[in-house]
């Protein structure tokens, strides 16, 4: 019997043990993230599967993992076929699964800390249908049989300094506890991870690729805060950084806490809070307000300090690409580099910035096929060869203390084809539509998100991912709230007004599965654009990524006047900024490719 | 004492015989038309109030009325300050202005005929903050005080011939019966007068502008159906034509046949049925299935008779809009014509066409300030002379039996200045953007909106209302699901998926306060785009509507060399189209109109 086997066996006689039918078991964590420490990894340990998204529901007699569309083949690859059934979502969901399968009386178990309320809710109703009940478990029962369960991350806090951060933590509080008197409560629970390292203006190194630590917080309407957190993590900087407004509390003593409310008004965000936050607070007399999180549009809004943070931030990475864009060009197309080789070859010209911190995300090494599917993965399974006529797609990002980068470009492995060519001219065509728009102060990212496409459009094709996410300040890589996407992309980030300061990425794509992706990606700025004889504030994209987008890919027949305009100053823009940063070939290599074209 | 101060007076003393302590009043009727019938002109015979969207409310010491940002001024004019406070909505909510006025323990009316039950439950949480409470009257208090109601219209049903409406009834119903089936359910409450004269393939002449008669229906799995409708409304053709599969009965006793559903299930539209309705079918045993009434989406893919209807009825009515315009240009600089005379003149030659039925809407013609009036509305109070330097704009449409019309021209009287100009052509390049796009089967109407405003927003300027609304089939003028504008557009029609055969208008415009407005409104078919070397199947519009757009007001040096095709190309069109239609100087005038640009 296979190890995971073993496990789903042992799983189930927990679930005997427990008086339950059925367990469900999600992949995150206590904190809704999106990475997810090796502690919380419950779904890989229990299937085998190793993508970042999907749920496993087992019953007494019956198990299957919910993946979506990025997953079909990966799933059936890892995961024993004999123990579990597969099911696409959103085409499936889990609750008409279990509503069809659950008998009359079975008690299905549930982790209240790693479900929304919404999900509960769900889950309920289906079940009720099936004359069965949700349980809320006091323990979960993957943990009790998961005996070499990784320890949660050791790592220290660091103070992220006044001078980086822009305001300092008690300015910041004292704007959530005006917000807090302004709705008449009297706190706000933290619950999602960079929420608390923003507010309190700590980092962390907890998570994959993201500066964060776990760890809750609550703020509360005098601007005092307390702060649950492994004790071990707080050095005596810290300490002194966090200072009296901050009481300090062991992470594990935040359960308790929640009930110590009676009769207070207290925020939680039903998005970012799970349901046994909002359980607790209810059961010990709170009134809960589900509102959303005060910090996550705060946080959106970048301060001076972050902006010019991540302008020098984007001079480090952009020049630290452009080398790695010239050795693709000088030694890939003579064979013997991989995807993987790739990878390590620009993490080297990052590392030797003596800047960097992490990967801002696992990057996207991908050639030829692979380069096809939006959200690849290399491991030393799937690496493959970079080869002559392929493109090559390159998605990553740089974790630096004063910014957060994630910029795509794509290299010709020899000579393209007029294909090729002609797709990518149509990505930068939407890229340059989206770049150079103004729009008014408070336009919905969903408004403005089929400039991006047209082009595409125009030729009877299209992406099938979002134009753009929200970005933090060394902090995650895909920050909301807001989203440049189709209105009805899910979750509703699209229809979040655009407001100055927000920081965005601006990447359409094209996918020919099969043969090659492409995909320009820029990080963006929101900014006033003052237009005389308008009638209205309005607001624009400053483009803040500088690295060279490849000439040889693009049909510059296909590019109107404007459109040659915005790419000759993009790239006069990268080679009087990245010039200096570069020396001899690096440098003549650099202004070769920011020629003027057309 | 006013007659209007008279009634509010007569209202509270009913109020108190009905044990009341205050009572609201929409301006709706109980199939939550837009158009409402005399009979159902509550608020304006209480309160003076000639607008087409309010509420008042009246408590025994306090009165309000509740009006949009379009009506401000109109409600000081009409509606008395002595009795009425003047609220603005959405700034501020009745449900906010009860539970602040409210008082513990008050019992606050509500007629469940004129209202959907969200309106209920929203009035309902806002009363119980107050301590106060919600109660359905069973007989509206304005009706047992206002003596002179006008009855409701006697006009006769009419048949809807297989040929015009390009499918019998009784396969719509058959439709209707098999989606039915496919939810398990054993029928559906028809409430919106368009479903029921779409359905059964009958027109009335119950409400202005829209020839449908006060009726409901309710479709059975079975394919039958029950109208109910005054008898007297009812001749012999409309009985041979309805057939047996449909049973008639008074429309007084469709409220007591909704009792007689038990054990059944039955879909009622939320949006679209009042809460009498959903309560009744639930005092009965019903089970309620909250889903959009199917008919809406089937309405609005508009058949291939519907389709050659319509294009008959744009030549028809563009030829007639050709005369007006010729007309306008000629006679309006010479003084003497009004707001009021070029509506007349327009409408003579509509009804030359001797196949005018009704116009579609009350005839938007606005001359200077009044055109940057979006809804502006023409009465002999406001009523304005047509004068040299202004810009006259005309909003009409008519009602033929083929075909429902809407489109909106604008004129220069005498020469435009050069602002003028640059708006006119902005606002033609959105509309030009929109007409030419090209979109996945299934985008969103609020994902292309932005593309008619681009150009606006360019010079910092836009528009305050939607892009582009659905167009019956000799039906309503508005009509759902279907909408372009900006994707947070109340009631969600913007977030509806366009699919081919959906008529639509393409209308950006721009207003500048006190000075003049500009539109240009085509009525546009979605249709399949096919696009050699596409990847997937693609959509585009057709645009139907045929009338010169006046050259003087284009700059074409702000046009592209695409837009100047598509204007060349649409011009060349309507001349081809619309000169057999038309004789001697007309024509000649046309063909000047109509002569290429650039």
């Amino acid at each position: 019997m296979s190890a995971h086997s073993e496990r789903l066996q042992a799983l189930r006689a927990e679930l005997a043990a427990q008086g339950l039918g059925g367990f469900v078991v999600p992949l995150t964590d206590e904190h809704m993230s999106e990475y997810v420490g090796a502690y919380a990894q419950r779904l890989a340990w229990l299937t085998g599967f190793g993508g970042s998204a999907g749920t496993a529901v087992v019953l007494a007699d019956k198990a299957a993992i919910f993946t979506d569309g990025r997953y079909t083949l990966q799933v059936r690859e890892q995961v024993s076929a004999d123990d579990w059934s597969y099911v696409g979502v959103p085409d499936a969901s889990i609750a008409a699964w279990l509503a069809e399968r659950a008998k009359q009386g079975q008690r299905v178990g549930y982790d209240p800390w790693l479900h929304t309320r919404a999900d509960v809710r769900a889950l309920e109703a289906a079940l009720a249908d099936a004359g069965a009940t949700l349980v809320a478990t006091d323990r979960n029962p993957v943990d009790a049989i998961w005996t070499d369960r990784p320890a949660p991350s050791p790592a220290k806090l660091a103070v992220r300094s006044d001078e980086l951060a822009g305001r300092s933590s008690a300015a910041k509080r004292a704007d959530v506890a005006d917000w807090l008197t302004a709705r008449n409560a009297d706190a706000v629970v933290l619950s999602a991870l960079d929420s608390v390292a923003w507010a309190l203006n700590v980092r962390g190194a907890d998570v994959d690729h993201t500066p964060v630590a776990l760890s809750y917080a609550m703020i509360h309407a005098d601007g005092t805060a307390d702060l649950f957190v492994a004790p071990d993590k707080l050095d005596d900087a810290v300490r002194r950084h966090l200072g009296n407004g901050v009481r300090l509390h062991d992470r594990t003593d935040f359960g308790v806490n929640l009930v110590n409310f009676r009769g207070k008004r207290v925020v939680a965000d039903p998005e970012r809070a799970v349901a046994a936050i909002l359980d607790r607070l209810e059961q010990g007399g709170a009134t809960v307000l589900a509102l959303r999180d005060p910090v996550v549009l705060a946080k959106a809004l970048k301060n001076d300090a972050e902006i010019a943070g991540h302008r020098a931030a984007s001079i480090r990475d952009g020049a630290a690409l452009t080398r790695f864009l010239r050795w693709v060009e000088l030694e890939c197309p003579k064979g013997g580099q991989t995807e993987l080789s790739a990878a390590a070859k620009l993490l080297e010209f990052r590392q030797a910035t003596a800047k960097l911190i992490d990967t801002s995300f696992s990057t996207i090494s991908a050639t030829g096929p692979h380069g096809a599917i939006p959200h690849y993965h290399v491991d030393e399974e799937s690496n493959a060869p970079i080869e002559r006529g392929q493109l090559f797609l390159i998605d990553s990002g740089g974790q630096y203390a004063d910014g957060t980068t994630d910029v795509t470009r794509v290299m010709p492995i020899g000579d393209p084809t007029p294909e090729m060519r002609d797709r990518f001219t149509r990505v930068l065509k939407g890229h340059i539509a989206l770049a150079t728009a103004t729009f008014p102060d408070g336009t919905l990212g969903g408004h403005l998100d089929a400039f991006a496409r047209r082009p595409l459009w125009e030729a009877g094709l299209d992406y099938p991912h979002g134009t753009g996410h929200g970005v933090g300040a060394y902090l995650s890589v895909h920050e909301g709230p807001q989203r440049i996407a189709a209105p009805n992309y899910p979750g509703g980030a699209a229809m979040e007004p655009l407001r100055a300061r927000m920081l965005l990425s601006n990447e359409p794509g094209f996918y020919k599965p099969g043969e090659y992706g492409i995909r320009i990606e820029n990080l963006v700025l929101v900014i006033p654009r003052d237009v005389p004889g308008g009638d209205r504030p309005m607001l624009g994209f400053e483009t803040l990524t500088l690295a060279p987008i490849e000439p040889t890919l693009i049909d510059p027949t296909l590019l109107t006047d404007a459109e040659l305009a915005w790419l000759n100053a993009y790239h006069g823009g990268v080679l009087e900024t990245l010039g200096p940063e570069l020396e001899g070939a690096d440098r003549a290599w650099l202004a070769a490719k920011c020629s003027k074209l057309g």
